[in-house]
């Protein structure tokens, strides 16, 4: 019936739920969720850019399916991960009349991934979720793994709880709508899951990058390969107590950059961790661990992508170095005060490092700032 | 070292936790803690009564231990159990930089509880947490099995988690300093347990009800009995998706009464459900299902408890049946629009029953209306 490209499985026991890559997934999801969860009422979560661009086609699809729903419309955006909107969504729930055994869906990028599962969460102590993920960055990471949160004044996603969704549905045709900086700064996570540990598709990724920008089959086929990645992770490590915290490689760095720049325009998630990849394995060189031209080789490979690579890349004046470590000091990795940082052996090798020198990672910005844009 | 009067072991897999019941858990809290959380700090969460009443004996305790705390204190009453003071008792804990192995103390009563404990449960999501109740209520009910919550308008704890506590430490001095009204309001709980399917607790519950009452040692043997009783139900079924419902014997209609009384103090929540296990066993007598001289017997225990038993010993003027009813059809037990009641086929017999016919509930609220005071 659907037309399915990739079907990834994510084996978590009473947990489990499959993730759906296809090409016109929103005009079969009433079909899908009919056959799937028979006899539920559901409750969409989205934002006013998705609204626009993409409701319509599920909207037309559940009513086809005969299936009830209410519609939650937030504003698109970073802020919107706050206890105004968190109250917003899940009142909205409750207004609706929602039962327990109904369905919430995240219909957006990350942000309303991330909201509408902490809404679903905390309703009526818990209610079923689908992500259905519109931008390439919640394609890849955010929809798959059930974290989800809000951010508070002391700092990004520290306020949410783990809850997997039931079902994820990733159609590639709506990321036809992303805008082109929204689809760089999501590339950046699919080339991260091949610097963790899969050197391979680093290469592949190298050849078929084109193919993956302009539409192809690559593009879904990177998407799955991704979701197969972090599934995996998942399954090993849900709660994140061990090797999930590989998926932050770049992130740390990354984060403090966000934070300086006011999570604004003027630097993208992804922008972030693509600097921060780079930066993770220039350090991990400077400390004699990894190849030094790995960072090169990254670095070009993004800036390709239409990604900035250094910190000179970032527009505007940057915060000083003890601004970015105190940042980097607050991020929620740090364990009992000592530096956690994923750092890499090279390509395809990074590791979780516990103690790691602050006054090292100074150092090694300090003399970041001073590099020129990227060539 | 401590003393400690009962024990009773919550064995939930990897979240099992154990309940202290003592004389003065509060003044050891800093010992038993250090031992079994080693380097921990704490994030305390109270109302301003509690803070007036048992804070410092905490506080000292954790001091002689040598224990890092900081303290959040909100304003006693159900109204705290809202999204404003969610917020600020979460950002309270992230202000103080507690981290994720760092614990969180619920010292209170149900309402702190569930407030405190749904914070710890999205807080850098997921903290430990310990229940250290002060009102009867908590003791035997509310500090035990891990449902954790806030109201919404719609309703009440339509939004929370469910997170077991780490260590449950139940003070019975700490009861010295509630007043006589709230600790009636919490016996109801304990009835509650007999009615449930424990005979013969109620028939040692109406022996032993003076010395329960004065603080002699049938008191912490009764609220060892009720935890007991408690966590074998939680073991069962922790996310209520069965047996665990037979707790809220007498529930819907209490919820509906507290409802109609703006859950003020017309009505505290244990008068509501005091009633409301004399209108269960009365409705099932009508029925034909229970003996009808069951519900007297009751009536007469809570009675003598200080407890109202009927609809006209609520005080000013109770809504329509018709109010009444919507209340009950709105209570989060319904569902897919059946009415779900306990019933029981006599003291100590109650069971679940999916498929109640509303027009008999309201014919049935409409003759109690009529009845006068209890006698
Ligand atoms: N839960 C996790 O595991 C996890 C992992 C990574 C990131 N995140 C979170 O994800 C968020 C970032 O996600 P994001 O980059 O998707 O941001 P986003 O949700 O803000 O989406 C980016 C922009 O694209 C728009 N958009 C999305 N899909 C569109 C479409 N198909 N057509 C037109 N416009 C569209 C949105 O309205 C928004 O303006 C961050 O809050 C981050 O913390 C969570
Ligand atoms: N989570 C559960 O499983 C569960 C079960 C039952 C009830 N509840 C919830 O519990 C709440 C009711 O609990 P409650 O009856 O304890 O109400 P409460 O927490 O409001 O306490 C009642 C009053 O007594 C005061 N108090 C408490 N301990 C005291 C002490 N030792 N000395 C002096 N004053 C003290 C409080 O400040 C408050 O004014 C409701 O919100 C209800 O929904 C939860
Ligand atoms: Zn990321
Ligand atoms: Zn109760």
């Amino acid at each position: 019936m659907a037309d399915i490209a990739h079907t990834v499985h994510v084996a978590l026991g009473d947990r489990a739920y499959d993730i759906l890559i296809g090409d016109s997934l929103l005009d079969d999801a009433g079909a899908i969720l009919a056959e799937r969860f028979p006899g539920r009422r559901y409750g969409i979560i989205t934002d006013d850019n998705v609204a626009r661009a993409q409701l319509p086609r599920l909207l037309k699809s559940l009513d086809a399916a005969g299936l009830g729903h209410t519609e939650i419309v937030l504003p698109a955006g970073e802020a919107t991960k706050s206890w105004a909107y968190l109250g917003q969504a899940v009142e909205g729930i409750l207004a609706a009349r929602l039962e327990r055994g109904d369905l919430v869906i995240a219909l957006g990028g990350g942000v309303i991934g991330d909201l509408a599962g902490f809404a679903a969460a905390i309703a009526r102590r818990g209610m079923d979720f689908v992500q259905m993920p519109t931008s390439l960055l919640a394609q890849v990471d955010s929809s798959v793994g059930g974290k989800t949160g809000i951010n508070s004044p002391h700092g990004k996603n520290l306020i949410g709880a783990f809850h997997q969704p039931r079902l994820v549905l990733a159609d590639l045709s709506t990321l036809d709508t992303l805008d082109a900086r929204q689809f760089a700064s999501g590339y950046a996570e699919v080339v991260k899951y091949g610097l963790i540990d899969d050197e391979d598709f680093f290469f592949w990724l190298e050849e078929h990058q084109a193919e993956i920008f302009a539409g192809g089959p690559a593009r879904g086929e990177a998407i799955a390969r991704c979701c197969a990645h972090k599934a995996r992770v998942v399954i090993e490590d849900e709660k994140e107590l061990g090797v999930r915290a590989l998926l932050n490689l770049g992130h740390t760095f990354g984060h403090a950059l966000e934070k300086d720049t006011g999570y604004s325009d003027r630097l993208l998630h992804g922008e972030g961790v693509a600097i921060g990849m780079v930066l993770a394995h220039g350090f991990s060189a400077r400390l004699g661990l990894a190849p030094s031209q790995d960072s090169g080789r990254i670095a070009q490979h993004l800036k390709k992508s239409g990604l900035p690579t250094t910190l000179a890349d970032i527009p505007g004046k940057l915060g000083s170095t003890e601004t970015l470590m105190a940042a980097i000091a607050q991020d929620k990795k740090v364990s009992r005060g000592a530096l956690t940082f994923i750092l890499t052996r090279g390509i395809g090798q990074a590791f979780i490092e516990k103690n790691v020198d602050g006054a090292a990672v100074a150092e090694f910005l300090n003399e970041m700032r001073a590099l020129p844009l990227s060539p």
